[in-house]
């Protein structure tokens, strides 16, 4: 890991997966940090070494502050992100505002993110893993076109909740999950991805996704 | 729902589910709340309302502030009592120890609650999603055991993590999990269980618990 002083940041990320999430935040932030890509297949950085060694449980996304700081869990690194940048007003300053946006980062990172995304979009998942996981998504989904009736964002104005909750959204095709059965998730998906910060970050990681995609066909 | 100023919070419960983990720190607040009981299997209170009109995901814990919000995820409503009542000093004050509790908060929320103890727990998951979730049980506490290793608590200090990582650490013997093949989160989780908030909390609801076990064997 470079040397950096301690407002540097050093983002572990593969394209397309949570840590998308936490680019949309920097975007949004306008800040200019190191961007770290991990094979998740292999576990290895670029220049080969075990991202095992640096992250223990292997996942992306992992936010390196300093240089002897790692901090995992996307709820933890959003929020993050969103105090280190104020001016970018990520979050509400309002402690019930604040719980609300918590409330959210939960629901997306337990509910759909771990429960439901997941095991459907693993393909060593067994078909009773993926139907356990499918039968949770209704109620969830319904929740979510619930509460977005009448909403523009999550909360009253856009927050790295949405970062977030996008981010889990733009899995539906490669997970089966169709978002159209729920028309107000479905708008709020089409409206956010038309977000300067969204559409940059689907785009260049989009395009890293199909590199990957074609390095590993070839391989 | 009870009429209440704002200051006054209700939780709602199950006896051993994550919501004792909101009691421990209410309990380590000395705050003086309602609770409220909520039958999970039927969701449904003690007076026969029916719970998914006051929570649509059905889960406790569900905390009301005042009389009009309900605030629900873990994570949250921990971070929500941590908050309300500083004096008691339930999560450190710096901000990236703050990221690094909310990263425990993330950890012990996605990757062992709902990733390993709910399937796991779930007297309807097949033999396949147990099995699914089972595997993912040895990186997760390797974690915890590495981490735990030479400390009394997740933090410097106690914090609402501990209360959440209690309350899943004792699912083990329900769940089927030997936690003493990882004897440092073993020495952990004994070590908490007799800190006074965690032992009375526990206490309380191993027999609220054996209660509602008896009552649905008799009816």
């Amino acid at each position: 890991m470079q040397q950096s002083t301690n407002n540097e940041m050093n983002l572990y990320f593969a394209p397309l997966a949570c840590s998308l999430a936490t680019r949309i935040a920097l975007y949004e932030a306008g800040a200019d940090i190191e961007y770290t890509y991990v094979d998740t297949d292999t576990k290895r950085l670029k220049d080969g070494s075990n991202y095992f060694e640096i992250n223990p449980m292997g996942q992306v996304p992992a936010l390196c502050i300093g240089h002897d700081t790692l901090l995992t869990e996307n709820a933890a690194i959003l929020q993050h992100v969103a105090e280190s940048f104020p001016d970018a007003a990520l979050m509400p300053a309002a402690p019930l505002e604040r719980a609300r946006l918590r409330q959210w980062l939960g629901f997306i990172s337990t509910e759909l993110h771990k429960a439901v995304f997941i095991p459907l979009l693993d393909p060593k998942a067994a078909v009773e893993v993926k139907a356990y996981s499918r039968e949770k998504l209704a109620r969830r989904m319904d929740v979510l076109q619930h509460h977005l009736t009448g909403r523009e964002f999550l909360l009253n104005d856009f927050s790295v909740a949405d970062a977030y909750l996008v981010t889990v959204l733009n899995w539906g095709q490669a997970s089966g999950v169709d978002i159209g059965q729920w028309p107000e998730v479905r708008e709020y998906y089409k409206r956010l991805t038309k977000r300067p910060s969204i559409a940059k970050g689907i785009a260049e990681e989009w395009a890293m996704y199909q590199d990957e995609q074609a390095r590993k066909a070839a391989a």
